[in-house]
């Protein structure tokens, strides 16, 4: 049965490049960056051209000590934005924290912790896939942390973060701007810079890199001022940042695979827009409908079904070999609603009765053109139940 | 120039086998565990299939939920055991915590954030590689956690962790006991039950498996009782204890590694142990000394060079491509003298000149030969100097 992987905001297939520089680094650099003999050098020197390669995506030509932070992924890089900013300075206890009302769940319950122990968490509504600037203009006073996602990841809308950070940096000055860019990263020209955050995450299984690696972007002035502390602790790897031996092979892997996409970026988001309108157009004449945001990113489909539970539509679809998610993967284990869906503006049942489709540049019309007659058949099948 | 890698503590070389399950996961078995579709299904059985090896090799046949959580690592293990502890119930804020003089710095960095914020940190002395039992018993009354290493890292000292903890558990039976294992897993039999140990820290890179991985063992009396919370946020993958999606291909080379290190553990203990032995024989030769402990593990010798620093004879074995380390690759960036070193009965100046020698089961009596002469040689000629 032929495959079509319409899942690669869940997770993509690793790069030829990235497969084989991992493999390589596993063969003949296999030191621990940390150990001073040539084994070691031989290793920093790999992690260190990764370094390089993905903050020159981000626009830094050279980088200061510190400004991007390998971690684990893109979970760890958020945890360590927001736990990192919060436990900098000295607290009350009680400030504010601004984040968008759909935020993927490593911002959401990471914040959700906070507002436990007495922080006040304000959920920027998103109606319709657009930040309330209105809001967030009205509520940013004071706040010590705006962490916001770029690319929302269940409904593909695209934020401006631009604008919300420039209001929040406007009306309060010293909070520390974090933007969540797992899901927009190779995908939406961006650098931190021009939108306007101090923090940005990034992953590497996204972007066909491996799974276990990620990393955060730290403004140097922010490093200078103290904003930011680690979360964990030892042996003071990435500028006392993020302890532990570095993930050397995954790091390389990631690096090769923003080199490839830098590459060819604006034919793959091209490829990638067009294929998204041709399955867009698809929909429409079904009995589904496209939950399409305002501004969107190019690989991603929410789609509402006609009363059909999403995931009894994803194992219809899976047992033809056609992969798309219920709600973001990460959360498709619980049972909860999805805020973003629901921030978004679809009612609870609606929620629960839709599925993402997300591409990658490899994906084809032919694929599209199997998953809508597939999606057209479960319709008519399920519905009948 | 032929290479003789003598620093398998700070990291080892993957497998062949470890690679080729690595290579194999890459290709076939892409999925997030966490997609419902048959791929997300496929890549959590690989993660699972791995958990079971893992749990079986620390003696535990079938494992509760979240008995073993993935982690990024050893010193992620170490920071979520501890801070995970201390977290998981209402603290006074000065509580007790016990661990070894010379810990690795993932746990003495990780406590020592703990002493700055008011908590006791008591390090029991480790005189000639042993863990001070007297000492325990006199200070371990209402401790809160003791945090032990199985194997020192630098002096490769063998502490009796099962006294350790039974002493402790007997005044103190609400103490969590956590034994960092990561330098002695696959080196010493030990299982969590049988050293007494609730939570366990191993790591991936150690065992030639792959470098971003690493696990905590977690006694399922501290999961019913929650004496252990997560020390970071989001979709709640592992069982709520580690979050973001899981590195599945390093989890199933760690597993394979696993694996094929429980086939031969015996045999390469022996020849470990006989090499170690031949080598300290070689040393008494010398003019340098063995550090060697009351008890030791099988893989690691600590050598005190007569004046020489330790940088300066290691970076002499690295121009003949033999690669030793100069105290643990952990903290060899950083200039401060070895704890663990001045622990074990050292003077500040002889840390400062020592350095040491860690073996995998593949290295040979004629890289020992090499190594001797080649440090031999070294003593003469930077002695003169």
């Amino acid at each position: 049965m032929a495959e079509i992987y319409f899942d690669n905001s869940a997770t993509t297939k690793m790069s030829q490049g990235a497969k084989k520089k991992m493999t390589e680094v596993i063969e003949e650099h296999y030191g621990n960056p940390s150990s001073l003999h040539a084994r070691g050098v031989d290793a920093e020197h790999i992690k260190e051209e990764a370094r390089r390669i993905i903050l020159s995506s981000l626009g830094v030509k050279r980088g200061v000590r510190g400004e991007l932070v390998f971690t684990s992924g893109g979970t760890e890089a958020n945890n360590m934005a927001i736990l990192g900013t919060v436990n900098a300075k000295a607290r009350k206890g009680n400030e504010k924290i601004l984040v968008s009302a759909g935020e993927h769940s490593s911002v959401e319950e990471t914040v959700a912790h906070l507002e436990k122990q007495g922080y006040t968490v304000l959920r920027v509504p998103t109606k319709d896939g657009k930040l309330d600037i209105d809001y967030i203009e009205a509520n940013c006073k004071d706040a010590i942390l705006a962490s916001f996602m770029q690319v929302n990841n269940e409904t593909g809308a695209l934020y401006d973060l631009k604008e919300a950070f420039s209001v929040i940096k406007e009306i309060s000055p010293r909070c520390v701007t974090h933007a969540d860019c797992v899901q927009s990263y190779m995908k939406v020209k961006f650098t931190p810079k021009n939108i306007g955050a101090e923090l940005v995450s990034i992953s590497a299984h996204k972007v066909n890199g491996a799974k276990g690696v990620g990393a955060l972007y730290i403004n140097p002035d922010v490093i200078k001022t103290k904003r930011l502390v680690p979360i964990a602790y030892g042996g003071g790897q990435e500028e006392s940042f993020r302890s532990g031996t570095e993930n050397v092979y995954g790091i390389a892997a990631f690096g090769e695979a923003v080199r490839e996409h830098m590459e060819n970026m604006e034919r793959e988001i091209g490829i990638m827009r067009e294929l998204r309108s041709y399955i867009v157009d698809g929909i429409e004449n079904s009995e589904a409908r496209v939950n399409a945001p305002i501004k969107s990113a190019p690989h991603i489909i929410n789609i509402t079904l006609p009363g059909i539970r999403s995931e009894t539509m994803l194992h219809h679809l899976s047992s033809k070999g056609i992969y798309v998610s219920s709600g973001s993967a990460c959360s498709s284990h619980s049972n909860k609603v999805s805020s973003a869906l629901v921030s978004f503006g679809l009612t609870d049942s609606e929620a629960d009765s839709s599925i993402r489709v997300s591409l990658c540049p490899e994906n084809t019309k032919e694929e599209a053109d199997i998953f809508i007659s597939a999606l057209n058949e479960g319709i008519k099948a399920l519905q009948r139940k």
